[in-house]
């Protein structure tokens, strides 16, 4: 089968693959029908985050269940199925409480030895636990939507939740990437009347005001916070979403975050030293809450408004290729030419 | 009067200073009873927090007013008061939300300008606000536990609270000084029926174990890392509080945390650049909450509990001293052969 691998900065290409087999009787086989590139996975396009040479790639697909291993129970083949970005057994602890991103048997598509989603097919480890089976009724038109389920809207819906976002708290979201644009849409529909958006693509915050921010901060550095600051009635806010990952943006979220206010981190730490100064959080009481999203503890939520349209994250991808051109994508978005590429395969 | 003021590393001295006068309708003075000396005094005694030469010191006292402004309501001389050890206005957004410590008029007493603690009388502004006045018939063998409450048990409840403790969360606390033991008592208020408590001294873990703790961990570094987290069946602690304020106790603490865990932080940042790895914070959900204590806040909820008795944290001074003999309680806490003096007028 054809998968994306990737080989070095810059470096991504579609190549012949071998087909996943069922490896233990909790498998199933997925043929992948759309996936998409992450802003995680450009980091280790432009080179800062290290991959094998020939290493697959991509953790976000929707597709079809083609096989399934003996002990499978809930799925059978046809089935129209989310995969959240990371799988888990769905029996330990962990998995019970809400966090199977911590899952001791968990591991992320893509990862030396595993598939990665963007490929024709996926082998999927505790598929019973790991899968979220779609009605079969579901209209086509909703793929890009679901596909959103996978990482993009549960990590903005991670952010909101982390953040403690609520009806009547001033929400602010650092980052304009299609996590910081998921993050708009999950604090509103958490009850946020307004919602200050920092990012400077002019873009992007069409997007934004389309998913129903109320004021966006275009400026960088000290200005930005300045004028983000300015928007909260010079209070700061209740909640900060940071989406980015770099230092700059960590310490913009605490900047403009209200004495007694939370930051909910989920931009992926990368690049810089990875460190947030804790003085200015320690003098206000801000707290910092977040991390790698639970996605899969999630979509049950999240899914039936993706269903009934109340949710409609599918406007974060705004340009479609197919496999063959997935390294089209990729260039497109490194040069922030295209916010979030969808591959239908 | 005689106060303590500081002139450099390890030097304190007893001195004539003017007495306090009324300067504001809302001021009223204190006579100080009892007042002690803080971790925080001794960063700036070791040299490590900067202060102006002659600068008043201590943020930490009980005692009686004498003298009211025009404008004060609630108070009158004669009555016994405890100060927290922020002052604030009381009508603030801030104070009503039950920050004080972010109140736009607050203030540390020592703080350029203002009485220090350690001193005979203390000129307290917005004082209806700041100061909580005790019951006229309190014995005054309680004089040393109320005195906990303007700063030392407060901060300790405060960083039980931001690690969200409960009745069935497993809870750590890092650093055996007065606040870490402040902390462990907080702990098993708020209902933890298992306290891990993380420090090196001996005499310490005898009042840990008065006060509850259920376990001692004395290694230090990667050894006291591996050991609290045997202690938690592997797991590590839903809620741990980080009572010293360096950024290896703050790595220890984000360390023990479980995966989806809350540190409390409430040693107030100190040496060091003041950062904190966010990475492993991210991958494994672990939350960043605490700061400053808002002691103002916290007294009314602490006070009847150790009018009651039920609350008593009085252990931690194991030291009793005169106002000429402060400077011997600083030498003597510098050199960890005092937990913490109480200095009595």
């Amino acid at each position: 089968m054809r998968a994306v691998t990737i080989h070095g900065a810059g470096d991504v290409r579609v190549e012949h693959v071998p087909d996943p087999v069922l490896r233990d009787p909790t498998d199933v086989l997925v043929q992948v029908t759309h996936t998409c590139v992450c802003g995680s996975d450009l980091w280790a396009y432009r080179g800062v985050s290290p991959r094998e040479p020939g290493q697959r790639i991509g953790h976000e697909f929707i597709g079809v269940v083609t096989e399934t291993g003996r002990e499978v129970t809930t799925l059978r083949p046809g089935d129209t199925v989310v995969a959240p970005f990371i799988w888990s057994d769905g029996t330990c602890d962990r998995c019970r409480t809400g966090l199977p991103t911590s899952c001791p048997r968990s591991g992320i598509w893509g990862q030396p030895g595993a598939d990665g989603a963007q490929g024709e097919a996926v082998r999927v480890p505790f598929a019973d636990a790991t899968l979220v089976r779609v009605p079969a009724d579901v209209d086509d038109s909703l793929a890009p939507a679901l596909l959103t389920l996978t990482d993009v809207m549960c990590t903005g819906h991670h952010g909101a939740v982390a953040a403690a976002v609520a009806p009547g708290r001033r929400v602010a979201v650092v980052g304009d990437g299609a996590v910081g644009l998921c993050a708009v849409l999950a604090a509103r529909r958490l009850g946020a009347e307004d919602v200050v958006l920092l990012g400077h693509h002019e873009d992007r915050a069409r997007i934004a005001h389309r998913f129903g921010v109320t004021a966006t901060v275009r400026s960088t550095g000290e200005e930005a916070v300045e004028q983000a600051r300015d928007l909260s009635g010079g209070r700061g806010f209740d909640s900060v979403v940071e989406a980015v990952g770099t230092a700059t943006a960590l310490r913009t979220a605490i900047s403009v975050a209200a004495d007694g206010g939370t930051v909910g981190f989920v931009g992926v730490p990368h690049g810089g030293d990875g460190s947030v100064d804790v003085r200015q959080m320690f003098y206000r009481n801000i707290a910092l809450r977040g991390g790698l999203a639970p996605a899969r503890a999630y979509i049950p939520e999240l899914l039936p408004d993706v269903l009934s349209g109340a949710l409609d994250p599918a406007p974060v991808f705004d340009c479609t290729v197919g496999l063959d051109e997935a390294p089209d994508g990729y260039a497109g978005m490194a040069a922030r030419q295209v916010l979030k590429p969808l591959i239908r395969l």
